[in-house]
């Protein structure tokens, strides 16, 4: 099934602008999708989200083009066919989610999966060749069970979750509703604890749970640890990326979002809406405030405080990190310097 | 099954000390379990095993609390709910450890498990849904398969082994006694072996075997390649964080303990009981001594003295990088003085 | 099946030359296999590609021992049992690629796959157990595809490819020929793309490919995000070790081969023939020259140069990193200078 629009329906998705005398200079007809301004075809949209990119602009065959209001109105935009939007990218998005919608579960079960019997399956959830489920797991409509996931005993996960194939959910986790789990993610695995006896490291059973609130998104291959005792916690709407590191007891505030490789130590807190880079590795017990920014490859070791931007190893405010990086190169200069006078 | 301990078994486990005149001033009855200070309740046990939290002390309604002589001592241990122990963390082990035994299989087979005729299971094995057990296989007493993992060709595998779900383990792996995988982690993935021929990189193919000693545990999604000629070895007790690369003919001595996301390159070498925080990367073909600690974020290119403690991009003493680090901060002050001069 | 061969078997295959009088030295009889010099016995053949095991010549049991033109000539090696060949350690890739050729597939399909009815598959793929095929999945001819993997809708892969167990192949990726998977990879999840709208981040639909040329292998765990419009490319004969993130539309260049744990951010791209060690980072909307050398745990961070060689975070020549790298050992110094002045 195709889904097209009308310009109207564009327009009225993203909030858009289009002077009347500009109706017929872009596409009249049904727009089927959106695409790059150099990939777009006559019944596509495209955006133009990063003014870099601007000279792009009137090569593109593209039956719409999403503008900000400043190119709409520095490239007389009545007399081309864009569509003034506050936030190209958002409009892009916007688009992209009705063209592409999430997919909802419609009580498919396939023959292959071994579903136990004191699961409660809500009626609409489809659950793909060869998943597992244990004992007491409950699932919420809509939600979509890729193949070969495993999902552990008492799990619960809410409504129109997407998880996708191969990934591992531990026994006890909970998710909320429209959590997606990118392929191979584990959750709920072990942390790693152990007392050491004087001979050996003795493992610690993990007995506490993973729970990820409404809209949190985890890439592939991340894990996510148990708690020790109580509980680690990813917010409503934090997003983390593939290949990231979480530890037990780990807290994340809301709508938090983690690139890449990342990982975080054992017990340590973020407040909501930090942005983290790449790579980064958070020390155990650290606590870091609300809005803070680090920069990929970071290495934090103790408490960062709200709203700072950091960088380095160890971490430093990001202004301090720009000029002590600058000097290294210089370090050359500074030798010479010394051992000339 | 739940699990209760008496006060007397509870001290009897964790060896501990509770004067006579203590007896009624903690819980009489039957004790569930173990928690943390904040929640433990009156039938529950809790620790101090961080003076930093002394505070809760008072606080806290657990039945009782382990605590080191020290706190024991200045705290009037024996007007209080607490148990003096010589390392309240350790017992907090020993006591989960009674709590939480380790799942040991009786012989259940899933019947959806596909099991090669020609592998040996002794008696009581458990093997989950969906799991894929190839020929040759040879399985010890009480190990324990969860759902979706694959064992390839004549792998043998101990007994009291723990088996998360979807574990890949190669053709030919060894894993001795207790040994445990967390989930989505893969044992004896091929090594990155290539000889370049002028026009491409030609694969070797990887011949070597990986062996798992006892006790050893393997993180979530962590892999440990295949030795190209001869094996990967990871020592008795070696205990591996999530995300870790293990590179092909890497041995680890006993005891080691590695945290999240350190990469060995191939042929590498780590003496015993060595310590590396996350993020670490090891060159290969580089020894390592007895009982090295490694910073997190260090880089090693190099051999390292056993018993050194290492930090920094290549690899220096710790105590060099404390200071070097700190230095580095001063920058902007020595460029100052140098131009003012 | 043992594969076995002669002297002049190995002779040919490696281009190799033995004096005539040198015959009777070595091993007459078949040849088993190669090894390392300790481990082989009187019917292997070994082999020296690095002088500094040179002094191991002597002990070797070796049948045969593949050594280079100056180690011939400055050895005596007309009076030994030495084979000289121009490259060593390519001769013994090229041995072991005939002691272990790869698995072709036979048509063999185990009866618990899920093969979608709409697929087509060529004669001589093998299925192994637990599989899922997904409807309009084509495989080429001599593929093998190992237990647990999961092919989604509409993925093509060409001939003589090798997908190791559990692998997630997402729908539409494409592989091309004679690809290697290796276990737990993951191909084709989301890339990272969000929009704020003020309140959350809108997830973006992923809705490119990833497309993966000839010749192509991907590490154990290593994620390939499809990309959010238009593809992500793995160029032909590009390795890439385990645990590497590569993210949405990312062009990956010809030969190219990048060690474990290495994150390559959205829209970098790479020339051809690029060597990248392990634990680097990249920023996306990066772009590398061809040739380019990274050293490990280097931070990219801007467009890198044809042909140079960067370390360093942020990246910079790598001489100019030697340089300043032990500088910074000696701050101290320049402190104390700058003090005592």
């Amino acid at each position: 099934m195709m889904i097209t629009l009308t310009l109207e329906q564009v327009l009225d998705i993203v909030q858009g602008f289009v002077h009347e005398t500009q109706r017929n200079i872009g596409c009249e007809g049904e727009l089927k999708g959106i695409n790059t301004l150099m990939a777009a075809s006559a019944d596509e949209i495209s955006f133009l989200a990063n003014v870099k990119y601007k000279h792009a602009l009137d090569a593109s065959k593209a039956g719409w083009i999403l503008v900000s209001p400043q190119v709409y109105e520095s490239g007389l935009g009545e007399q081309k066919n864009w569509i003034k939007v506050q936030d190209p990218y958002l409009a892009f998005a916007q688009l992209q989610r009705v063209f592409h919608p999430q997919h909802i579960g419609k009580g498919r079960h396939h023959a292959s999966a071994v579903i136990a019997e004191s699961s409660m399956l809500a009626a609409n959830v489809d659950i793909a060749a060869r998943v597992v489920i244990a004992e007491g797991v409950v699932i919420g409509n809509g939600t979509v069970i890729h193949a070969g996931v495993i999902i552990g005993q008492n799990v619960s996960i809410g409504e129109q979750c997407l998880i996708h194939p191969n990934v591992v959910i531990a026994d006890g986790t909970i998710l909320k509703n429209r959590v997606i789990l990118q392929a191979g993610a584990v959750i709920g695995s072990d942390g790693f604890g152990y007392a050491w006896t004087g001979r050996e490291h003795l493992k610690i059973p993990q007995t506490g749970r993973v729970i990820l609130e409404d809209d949190v998104e985890i890439g592939a291959n991340t894990c996510v640890d148990r708690g020790a005792l109580g509980d680690t916690v990813i917010g409503q709407g934090v997003k983390l990326d593939n290949l990231i590191q979480v530890g037990h007891n780990v807290e994340i505030g809301a709508l938090c979002i983690m690139a890449s490789q990342t990982g975080i130590s054992g017990s340590s807190k973020f407040g909501m809406g930090c942005q983290v880079g790449g790579q980064v590795g958070v020390a155990g017990h650290v606590s870091i405030g609300n809005g803070v920014k680090i920069a990929a490859k970071t290495g934090v070791i103790s408490d960062l405080d709200a709203g700072g931007t950091y960088a380095g190893i160890p971490a430093m405010p990001h202004k301090t990190w720009l000029k002590v990086s600058a000097l290294i190169l210089r370090l050359p200069e500074v030798w010479k310097k010394l051992r000339t006078r």
